[in-house]
């Protein structure tokens, strides 16, 4: 009796004995890998050359041969012992010297190896950064659409997130809105330039409005407004465009890259924080990106990639590939009708629903065994993410079903 | 006017405007990472050859050669795309297949891969399971001595620690005060073993009567105490001693694992967290797990390392170097006088400080450059660890360092 009584209150109550919110997280998958599991089912079930899958930021194009040659010369070369050991937390000194020089040599940005944190990707830059700078309380701005988990890892610090939509035509910040919804509480921004998933990229005009106006609202609210500017897409640029580098506009900049997708090495996690040193208290925000570091188990980068990165800096996968699937895309979605977001970057285009319901295009793309993620968990309803850093293949074999697609939703040829 | 009140106000309160118990983590290196960075100093001043260099868990011992040969054969022999691309988040589903098959065969445990969940290492693996277990106020008893960083991980999710001194002639756990420190708000323990900085290993008897101790507490406080075994050491043991595999003794158990220290790895980040199928809500706590990697930033293990795991399952670096250091250091500073904790595991001696005084102690150590850690950061006052990953040369060049040490602390040679 005892027993019963005692395993009916133990299995019963697992919500206080676990934490609760961790378990929601983990049991709901993100939609976007929710997309991707259902492809993977369709293709065994009707043959992978008849599923046209766009849901997943995975790179199809191979990462450049300099990679697997500089990892294999590091391996024969290198002492293991020297090799795989424990760097200083914050990176390998000769390491940061490298990306700090190569960010002077780009951006003319002024940068030394000592504002360089190296960090297990783009996720945990910004894990890191998040975790140093917030209180519980704080509001943290994100420019809709955003990518979902910036939503997680701010509320995981006990902050709260404030969603400002970006002008629906440009994707660009609105600017008017923006200003309206920075309050006494507001901590930080986080900005994605090259945008994932609208691939808009912040203009060089609209960088500087974006530094006016946090410094006088940093006045006004007397506390600086970090800039966290998360670049994973920084290299993934089209037609010449230039993607502003924000340090050189605001001082209050945490920049937060990963070479996974420059490089396509999304499954190897390495990236860096760059705390620009003209930072209002540098050193205690910097100390405070080591703590974070430290605090949420990360111990060093992978020690093995950090080598790689001073032969790799500034190279990219072929970036042509991308570019022609853009291009191939845009002009047939666009040819059948649909209203597709002209994209400087990244390797996704957004697509207006129709209807203007996202779910439901994104259910009638289905049936058409297209797999686009329906914008709403961006924070932005209305709209379809087409993720184009697949196989060409894959993209002239689609194009007769969006064509299908368009007519099911009635759409006009222009 | 404005302005330098405004600059005042703003430079005045960073401690309001970043995370202060991140930046005051950040700003004071570990005691660990203090006395290295001395210590590379001080070989710089005096030559390498003249510092006796005891005080980091870095191993000294290389890889065994399968791991360069298997990371070679990966990357000459893999596409690019499938290599470094994401896995899922718990990591690829046929590595976590190999280490549970391992796992069975080698321990009899009752594991799945889908008890599995791949780190970045074992620090992530416990921040990871902390992360999914704690709730703000719970308490996480840890047997001291401790790893530092334990207290860093408990106290980031907002939950307290209670330390519980083991015996201090043996380095069992002391199971009278275990069990008076329970308390209706302990949820986890976490078990070191073979433990750092001790080298005890928890007898198989003591691993059933701590299982017993906790289911019995459980039922009493009405909910499950968790046990977390950090176990990075696992496969580094001397003289046949055999380590409990404490999923065989408790069901409620979270093991925690990394490759870094059997296959000398530790800058290259890989380990696994296991969850016990046996668990109470194993769905929901192993659901935490997930939600936890992917709360604070992990994705998933880097994925070039997780492809090597099949093929080095069992194996470990060349541990008879570390037998004989250990035998000879052991022998050799008994001979002097000292009081050693006999070590049955991992690499470290502990050391009692012959006046009482573990920073006394490690300060005379200092002035025949021995580099020692003092205990107090470990929980556990009036000791001093070794750390024996070094090469057999070193320990040699030692002795007459410790030879002398011993007079310096008035001991009588045996």
């Amino acid at each position: 009796m005892f027993y019963l009584y005692f395993y009916f209150v133990m299995e019963g109550k697992w919500s206080d004995v676990i934490n609760e919110e961790m378990r929601r997280l983990g049991a709901k998958r993100s939609v976007i890998r929710e997309l991707f599991e259902y492809g993977r089912t369709r293709k065994v079930e009707i043959g992978a050359e008849n599923v046209f899958d766009f849901s997943l930021g995975n790179p199809a194009v191979p990462s450049p041969s300099i990679v697997t040659e500089t990892l294999m010369r590091l391996l024969s070369d290198c002492e293991p012992t020297a090799l795989h050991a424990y760097t200083s937390a914050p990176g390998d000194a000769t390491v940061r010297e490298a990306i700090a020089s190569y960010l002077r040599r780009t951006y003319g940005a002024d940068v030394h190896a000592d504002c360089l944190y190296l960090t297990a990707g783009a996720a945990a830059s910004l894990t890191v950064s998040l975790t140093a700078i917030l209180n519980p309380d704080d509001e943290v701005i994100l420019l809709a659409p955003y990518f979902p988990e910036y939503r997680v890892f701010v509320e995981r610090t006990g902050a709260k997130v404030v969603s400002v939509l970006s002008d629906t035509q440009t994707f660009q910040p609105n600017f008017e809105a923006l200003e309206a919804a920075i309050t006494r509480k507001t901590a930080a921004i986080i900005v994605n330039s090259p945008n994932n998933p609208t691939g808009a990229v912040l203009t060089e005009e609209n960088a500087s409005r974006l530094a006016a106006l946090l410094t006088r609202a940093s006045e006004r609210i007397g506390r600086p407004i970090y800039l966290v500017s998360d670049e994973p897409y920084r290299e993934l640029i089209y037609d010449g465009v230039r993607v502003p580098f924000l340090t050189n506009h605001y001082r209050n900049t945490l920049v937060c890259y990963s070479f996974s997708k420059s490089l396509s090495l999304p499954g190897e996690r390495i990236g860096y924080v760059l705390v620009s040193p003209h930072a209002e208290n540098f050193t205690a925000l910097y100390q405070a990106v080591c703590g974070a570091g430290r605090a949420l188990g990360f111990v060093c980068a992978p020690s093995l990639f950090q080598y790689l990165i001073p032969s790799v800096l500034g190279v990219t996968s072929d970036l042509t590939v991308y570019d022609e699937n853009r291009r191939l895309l845009y002009g047939a979605l666009t040819e059948y009708g649909f209203d597709v977001v002209p994209p400087d970057g990244a390797f996704y285009l957004f697509l207006r629903a129709p209807s203007g319901d996202a779910n439901e295009f994104c259910e009638l793309a289905k049936r058409r065994e297209i797999l686009l993620v329906p914008s709403d968990d961006f924070g932005c309803a209305g709209f379809a993410r087409l993720a184009y850093c697949v196989s060409r293949d894959q993209v002239e074999r689609s194009l007769p079903a969006f064509c299908a697609l368009a007519a099911d939703c009635g759409l006009q040829p222009k």
